[in-house]
């Protein structure tokens, strides 16, 4: 027993200096992404090549081996057990790739990001075709190296989602698919037509800001844990948890990407804000997958602030920092506008409705390439099936179509899926906080603390000490089930489409 | 021959990884200072910890030792050869000190310089005398350990300023202080009296900063390898040799600090952005020492930006940034009043007269705990005594007295004597400089660009290639000689006083 007390003290002190690597990473990752000269570029990436080796080389070190075998289902301590097992994972699937292997594909990735922005500017996928090809084949390998039971769009599914399996997935997003599709033909045929264009008008970018931090205050983002800057891409980016910063992109003449894009990063953030300190500095301090992660930030975009309740409570707030923008928009024009469904090419500015059925395209030619039953040469009229298909559009050029997305070109196979499933879940999450809540009445009031407590007492507290279908299941009392997003929905776009 | 070359390989990858923490400890710094939010503090401190012992570790490791063993005076390649003689210099001084006792010194730091800051609010020496005879202990302990040959402060000395001694302090400081005061004593006596208060006025924050921007530029800073933030203590640090960044400090009522302020940090920034890049990530590629680099700050606050050809052709720009503040405020007065000369209790808030005086009453005090001439317990009367001798003032308590510095409190002996030699360096290469370039018409055409490349081509691109004694004699083909800062003075204060 005192033997384990003494190698569980040298396992946490490997965590906290794994984490202390982590943190220093990240912080270079901010600094690259916000702050840093660009000719600084070169010399830091080179460190952070120095400092990620480090990394890899403590998880997957002789000594980290010893720690799992000698604590694994050892230990008495919940939160020690937990974090073994997820450095075992760490662990197996580091080492399970051979070197030399990893070190090819980490080249052809590089490569492959550019050579991607090359094909997707000249809208040509012959370019992009050879190097898709290959990360196709080693994330086929990669799978076969880490194993499964059913399918082998399984062991990619797990990087990013663990617990997920393509026989789930079919399930729901089959059932999803057809009310979606359907309820897409009912909005279509609708003679009610929401105008978007009210929403366009001058909005200074400083008041952007300043309206943007009120509603971050409310969510209950704590400034003093955290930090706002200015990105292209706006990102959501965890130092520890009392430092988990966001960033944002203003548009002048359009709100929406500001006020929408910093709530959805607010709601990530509040997620990694609220983990347990007990898991402070070890692997288990962050979100359990992509998926939950998602969830959170879906929740609060969608489920909170593309609201009436939401608008209710903060459109004139809204209006005192855009005094002449929105002068003769009713508040129902207001929030009917900000809902409209729209069938578009490019997954990320598509709307609510239409969302997951891009990542339904993504899902099943991923699945497809790994089984062997679709070829990548095969993919850009594939691509164009499937959107007339779905949302009955077809894409201008492949640039609007299948080379939209970096993912691929970055080797991320399986990953698409979550953002699918972080809606489902953020719908079920909904469902059963309105058995305990009156959520509307609390958006209405703007006491959105009760609100964020539910999600930190069920979700956030637990960082990784919970696989996602766990939380799923604990919180919700069932398994996936898409129905409540459909329900969600459904009643949403009925009344806004007079359906 | 072949084994020489695959050891100095090896010896350069370990220098890269030494190299790589500190880019990202420094980050931390930087962030630390500038932009962390207060709650991610603590678990930050922790990280750079761990960091921190990591390159301690790698700088006194068996390896390191095998490495400086194998190439000391064997390696062809003269760069290896200075970072052999840099690395073995830090492998000396670190391992020379007991573990044990090097632990203990830090947490009495620690300790000291909260107990300093309560001290110092409170202007009672008496709390901070324990803490201080400690560290004063400790420092001589080390100087022992680290070894010297005529006096003990020479081991402290050569932490900041190599080959720096006892013996070359005591002369140049004799001959300055005298020369000084005589000064002093004919501006008390002139009745020409600069007017300060005409520079007080209202400045908007922004446009200063537009302003020093538009300096820094005339420089020559670099703005692709640098950026500039906002902090309470401005300060210049290097994350690599193409990310150099400074802060500052904006007081809207007086636009001195800010100002004068950025230009002292654009000097040292200067030094690091122009480095050679054959010294990139190795320890030679930074500042030689304290004193060279308090030298490249100096000149260009002092001997360029409080110049009369500086204002001739800057102060119309100046004016257009602060319209109102200094309508009535002729050039000649403007002049004259940020050379305004008068004694005062607080070193860094003293004028180019008198601050060399503030740095040799402390270099006297140092120097007399170090020889067990004084004792701690004497320091507040042997300070005013000291004011009173050299500045004709005296501090009304000790808050304005001895207990203003945080050094001490930091463990810093030794320190102080560079603020001085980077101002006596500072006049010799301006001395030089006027033989080879036209400075003051160049200063006053704005054509900055010979004067960053002669200190470029002089002192900057050898990083710590050079000793700073070794750069002093090779650019100003003689030793050290304060007759040139007195020279420079005299002159300067002479046209300004009519003396």
């Amino acid at each position: 027993m005192e033997n384990i007390k003494s190698i569980e003290k040298e396992f946490i002190d490997l965590l906290h200096e794994i984490d202390a690597y982590r943190e220093v990473i990240t912080l270079t990752q901010w600094d690259l992404r916000t702050k840093i000269p660009p000719k600084g570029v070169e010399q830091r990436s080179e460190v952070v090549g120095v400092l990620s080796e480090k990394v890899h080389q403590l998880e997957t070190s002789e000594k980290m081996k010893q720690y799992i075998d000698a604590l694994k289902n050892k230990t008495e301590d919940k939160i020690i057990q937990k974090a073994v097992e997820t450095c075992e994972e760490t662990y197996n699937r580091s080492s399970k790739i051979p070197i030399a292997e990893f070190k090819e594909y980490v080249m052809v990735q590089s490569k492959s990001e550019a050579i991607w922005q090359e094909a997707r500017e000249k809208a040509d996928f012959s370019l992009f075709q050879p190097y898709l090809e290959k990360l196709v084949d080693f994330n086929k390998k990669f799978a076969n190296y880490w194993g499964y039971k059913d399918n082998i769009y399984d062991a990619l599914l797990h990087n990013f989602e663990p617990g997920m399996t393509t026989k789930i997935l079919d399930e729901v997003f089959s059932k999803l698919r057809q009310a979606l599709t359907g309820l897409l033909s009912k909005i279509n045929a609708s003679t009610t037509k929401p105008d978007s264009s009210v929403l366009i008008g001058h909005f200074p970018k400083s008041n952007q800001e300043a309206f943007t931090v009120e509603v971050l205050k409310q969510m209950g983002y704590d400034f003093e844990s955290g930090r706002l800057d200015e990105t292209i891409h706006p990102f959501e980016i965890t130092l520890n948890m009392n430092d988990v910063r966001i960033t944002t992109r203003y548009d002048e003449e359009d709100f929406r990407m500001a006020v929408f894009g910093t709530i959805h990063e607010g709601g990530h953030a509040l997620y990694e804000q609220n983990i347990s300190p007990k898991l402070a500095r070890t692997p288990l301090a962050t979100g359990t997958s992509m998926g939950i992660h998602e969830s959170q930030s879906l929740f609060w975009e969608n489920f909170v602030s593309r609201s009436k309740a939401f608008w209710g409570n903060n459109y004139d707030l809204l209006k005192s920092y855009a005094p002449d923008a929105f002068e003769h928009v009713t508040l129902e024009d207001f929030y009917c506008a900000i809902n409209e469904v729209k069938p578009s090419f490019i997954r990320i500015e598509a709307d609510e409705l239409t969302y997951a059925l891009h990542i339904m395209i993504r899902y099943e030619l991923e699945k497809g390439l790994m089984n062997g039953e679709m070829e990548v040469k095969d993919l850009p009229q594939l691509w164009n099936e499937k959107m007339e298909d779905y949302l009955g559009i077809k894409p201008p050029t492949d640039k609007e179509g299948v080379l939209q997305d970096i993912h691929w070109a970055g080797g991320d196979f399986g990953y698409f899926p979550s953002y699918a499933l972080g809606y489902m879940y953020a719908a079920q999450f909904h469902h059963t906080m309105k058995k305990e809540l009156n959520v509307d009445q609390l958006i209405a009031s703007g006491d959105l603390a009760p609100i964020k407590e539910w999600l930190t007492k069920h979700i956030h507290q637990y960082g990784k000490m919970k696989k996602p279908l766990e939380i799923i299941e604990d919180v919700t009392e069932e398994k996936l089930n898409s129905d409540y997003l459909v329900q969600y929905l459904t009643e949403k776009y009925t009344d806004i489409y007079g359906l």
